[in-house]
This record gives C-alpha cells, structure tokens and sequence, in this order.
C-alpha cells in the first residue's frame, strides 16, 4: 500500500476522471473466461493458507518455459520479485539501469539502499540498445537492468546483443536482470531461447508477468527463472512465505491453459499497433518503432494535458530517466477505442 | 513463494497427509458468506490494477479502528508488514524479540540484516509477561516484538503492562511492535484502548491481520496502525505500491461488515476453548492459560508424532525460541472435531 510515493505509474484511475485509459499496457482483450472461472472457483478455498511452494503453479511454469521447477520462483506480481532481487543483491557496488525503464526498479533499488546508476539509451538510435553497451565496465555493478520489450519504448534488445550482454556480466560476475514482462505480448514472444539462458547463463535473472498478457493486474501474479538455484533461495528469504495468494496460484496454472487465446491476441495486437502507428506518423506525431502492446510517442503538443482534458488518459513519460517533455506512451486497445484516441489527437493538432 | 525454508509453520496440508488441522489458527467458522460474495464480485474488476492507496478500505478501517485514515497501512497479509516494519528500521542496533513468538518476526529481521535478541518468558510465570520486562535497557534496541494474545501462548499481555512498556520504548526512542492479530478472535478484542495508543504512542506499530478471524489466510491481507506517519511512509517505500490485490480490498471492506459474525465467533471459541481446556487437564496435559483461538499444551508424550501417525496434525512448537520438547498447540476447531481430537489424545495416553 503506498502511503508516501506520488503516483508514477499508469493506470491512476483511482486519482483520475477519465473515460478511457490508454495509460497502461494491459491485454486489452481482458481476462479470459478460464482465469475468471478458476479465480470464483478458488474462492470457496481461500479458508486454508496458499501453498508456500506454489507447487503446482511452478509444475505449469516449468512444463510452459521448458526451465527446471527448482529454477522459478513466483511472486506477488513481478513488482514484488523487483524488490526482492534488490534486496539480495549484494552491498557495496550499484546497480546499472539501462534507462529510461520502469521506475519500480529504482524504487527497488532504493528500498534496499542500493545505488542506481544510468546507461542512457540513445534518442538517435531509436533507443535501441547498441553494441555500445558492451563497452561498459560491468564489474563496476552489481546488477544490470534490462527490459525486453523496453518499457516505455517497447524496443526490444536484438538477440545476439542480448546474449553478448549475458556473457559479459557473467565474466564479471554482475547479475544481468532480464525484464520480459511484455515479450509474451510482443510480436516475438519466443525471440529468446529461454531455457538455453537459464542453463548456461546462472547471472541472469528472467522476469515474467501474468498481469499483462492474461488481464490480470488485480490479481498480482509475477514469476523469475534464473540458473542458480542459491540466489533464487536469497531473494526467497527477503520476503514472507506466503506472498502468493491461493487465488493468484490457481489463476496462473488457469491462464498458461490459455495458449491459442494469447496468441490470437498478440496477432491482433501487432496488426493494430501497426495501423496506429501508420496514422499517428500521417499526423506527424513522432512513433517509437515498439513491439509491445503499447507504443512511446512525441511531440511538441502537451498531448497528456490535452487529452486529459478530453477524459482521455495517457502515460506522461516527461519523469521518465532518459525522457523528457514531450513523451507520452500509449496503450493498444480495441479498435474502436484506438480510433477514438486518434481522433481525438487529430482534433488537438487541428486546433 | 518458498523456496529454502523447511515448514516452520503450522498449517502444511500441502506436505502432509491429514484428515484434520489442528495446526493453524484460522477462525473454525471459516469465511463469512459475505467475503465469499464479494471476492467472487471483484473477479471480474480484476484487469485494472488495484488501488495502490487501498482508499476504500483505509477508510472502513479508520471507521472500525477509530483510528485516522492516514495512520493505517494496508499489505499482503501481516507477514508483509513485519518485514516493511524490519527493512524500515534504522541499522546498527539489534531488536528484541519477546519469545516464544511467531517466527517469521526473526526471519524479517534476518532479511534485513537486524540481529535479533531474545527475552524469553518465564515457564514457572505460565508464559505471561510480568513487570520484570520494565527492567529492559529498551535504548539498546532500535525494535521490541510483543505479541498479544502471544503466538503460540495464546496469553495476553496485561493492560497496564503493555501501556507501561510502549511509554518506556517511547522514552528510550524504541519502535514496539505489538502483534495483535489474535485479538479479535480472543475473549477481550477490545482490551487496549488503540486509538489512544496511536495517538499518544507515535513509536508503537499495532499489527492485525484478517487472515485469522475472517478466516481468508488464502486471499492475503493485513494492516497496521501508527501515529508516525513518516514511519508507514517509510515502510511503505520498502515494498511495492500494488502489494494488495483488488480481491483482497474487496473482501477486506466486506468483512468489517461483519461484526456481528465476528463476535458469535468469538462467543463460541470462547466456551469452546474453555471446555477443550478441562477436558485435557483430566486428561493430565499441561494447559497454558491462553485467551485466543488455540491453546499450548505439553505432554512429556511426543503427541506430535502420536497424532499425526492417526492423520491429526498439531502445531510442533519444540523449535519456538523459548520452548523445546513436548510443546504443541492446537486451534479451537468445531466441537465434533475437537471431541475427535480429545478422543484420540485420551487413546493414545492409554496405551
């Protein structure tokens, strides 16, 4: 529960009067009906305390990433793992945040008094990560973020550069965190070759999320994979044994029987990011090249204030690290929605 | 999710094989029909994020704690409070914990690097805490741990006691961490006066927990009171803003419309406890005096063992700081049950 943060999040619906939220990257086909289902059926159950091992939830995790059941850990949503990797990384060096990406991790890494350092993803480069990050001393830190899709540029890192990164923080013994949390909603969900990383690669921590692909942010349901077993028992130990509800532990073994339903979603997704992105470039709004369910815009119009004022809401990116004024990113959603957004942009440019 | 941590607690139907739980501490009536009404209501709710400020809920409980809004902090169960209560302290002093207590008051304070000291209540005092802890140099400690009803004790700390305890942390500039989450469930709910404490005792943090009396340990859900608003702020910071699932504030605002439930409950644990007590001091066991919704018993019979070799599962307590072989707790469950334990206690003392 937050007491003292301002809200730096999408989605404050609860802060907001809006009409249509754009703010946060959720599948905007919703929960699907077996998640709905194994959630009321779970309910006359919640009596009992959850299963601390979250056995059969790791079972189906482990079958669906082909990653040993002794590899994966589950969590209350993936922002709680965010914090308890930074509570188990070691002291004394910082961590390197390839920037801009989701505040939680500095916020994590505040929490554990772990200082945060920036690499600054180029403007230039369309904010894709470049060899240039291979230059970096990675000896110097005790961790790297990294989020693929990025968040909020939905550019996702290219696979080869990806593994080279892993090596050379393993050769330096710097823990390489790895935020899928919207590859699965990508246009290439299998672009990684998951279970290879986890077996030869013990440094890097995967993060995964239900709470995008299967609708699920109320529920809170997050996992991890890494290869070293010992460090996954660390940040086991930062948090209390029973973090996942009963509820969330019968949602995700639900949601990963879910498999044609996601990816008749993801093709809807990547047709209509598409189609966006093709009408906010006629109207001359600058579009990111993202392959999430969401897509990072600028342009000189305060188009957050605008839109707002509209009862439409977007995610102002200008507190981003390695953003600024200008930036806002905006969700995909149905097509009628969508066509309402652009609309409406297309009325605060005439203007 | 566990993942190095053998069972330390009650309650593990998952590993063992048991027709009855004596082991856990949850409410004998189990849920209220209209938590289960409103979980399965905020199913469909659940594809936005929860509200991170819990604002409904907060509100419910400052009405039924008479305690500010501003001054309660909502998480993902008590257990999740302890450890914000741990990493939000300052370092350098070691806290002490008041022992037997629940375990994971020392797990927290190991995941946050705070040594733990102990001061251990008196067999020959029938576990209750006297005067003797006014003694306490509480200056050396940055935290004391006091739980009432204590866990596994099930005793009560005297009113005047733990009034004279919070004034003498307040002096030596001590946090007192009072763990009430079986004082609902207990004879005397109202024993202490809260919002007095929170108004004159701004270093005293006062945890509950809906898990035990509504019976909802599966949903997740807790909360806490201090007049130190910048300490919840920094207890918040220490843990992710949407640590309580939507389904959770749903239920957690439904079951404080339960006071009626609740207090027949309370009524029949009660008269229950009272009589499962004689019958096992007949019976030669040992029976602490406990107020709660269990008791603690010793035998120099292993009734551990004993039960569950009849499929019985009780609470070993011969690893509780404080106690050792022989201790074992039993929660107040319905009167068929508890005449089927008893039953087969007497059995085995038989033979």
């Amino acid at each position: 529960m937050l007491i003292n943060k301002k809200s730096l999040h999408g989605g404050d619906i609860y802060e907001n009067s809006v009409d249509l939220d754009f703010s946060v990257n959720i599948n905007p086909f919703g929960m699907p009906d077996a998640v709905k289902n194994a959630l009321t059926d779970a309910v006359s159950g919640c009596c009992a305390y959850p299963d601390p091992y979250c056995t059969a939830l790791r079972h189906a995790l482990s079958a669906h990433e082909n990653v040993p059941y002794e590899n994966i850990i589950c969590a209350n949503g993936a922002a709680e793992l965010i914090y308890q990797f930074a509570y188990a990384l070691p002291k004394g060096k910082p961590a390197l945040v390839i920037s801009p990406a989701f505040c939680e991790y500095e916020s994590a890494l505040k929490a554990a008094d772990i200082g945060a350092e920036y690499y600054y993803l180029a403007r230039d480069d369309g904010f894709a990560l470049t060899d240039r990050i291979l230059n970096v001393n990675f000896s110097d830190y005790s961790a790297v973020f990294l989020c693929s899709p990025n968040n909020p540029t939905g550019i996702t890192v290219d696979k080869a550069l990806l593994y080279a990164t892993a090596d050379s923080c393993l050769s330096a013994k710097t823990k390489l965190f790895c935020d899928f949390c919207f590859l699965d909603l990508s246009g290439q969900p299998d672009k990684y070759d998951t279970s290879r990383i986890i077996e030869c690669c013990p440094n890097v921590f995967i993060l995964k999320a239900f709470t995008k692909s299967y609708g699920m942010a109320g529920v809170r349901l997050g996992y991890g994979m890494c290869g070293d077993g010992g460090f996954l028992g660390r940040m086991s130990a930062k948090t209390q044994c029973w973090n996942v509800s009963s509820l969330a532990q019968a949602a995700g073994v639900a949601a990963l029987g879910c498999d044609e339903w996601l990816l008749g979603c993801v093709d809807y997704i990547n047709a209509e990011r598409c189609r966006i992105s093709s009408l906010l470039d006629e109207l001359g709004i600058t579009v990111y090249g993202g392959e999430a369910n969401y897509l990072l815009l600028h342009s000189e119009i305060p188009l957050y204030e605008k839109l707002l004022s509209r009862r439409i809401l977007v995610r102002d990116c200008s507190n981003y690290v390695g953003l600024g004024d200008g930036f806002v990113r905006i969700a995909v959603r149905s097509r009628a929605e969508n066509d309402l957004l652009i609309d409406n942009i297309r009325e605060i440019i005439k203007k």
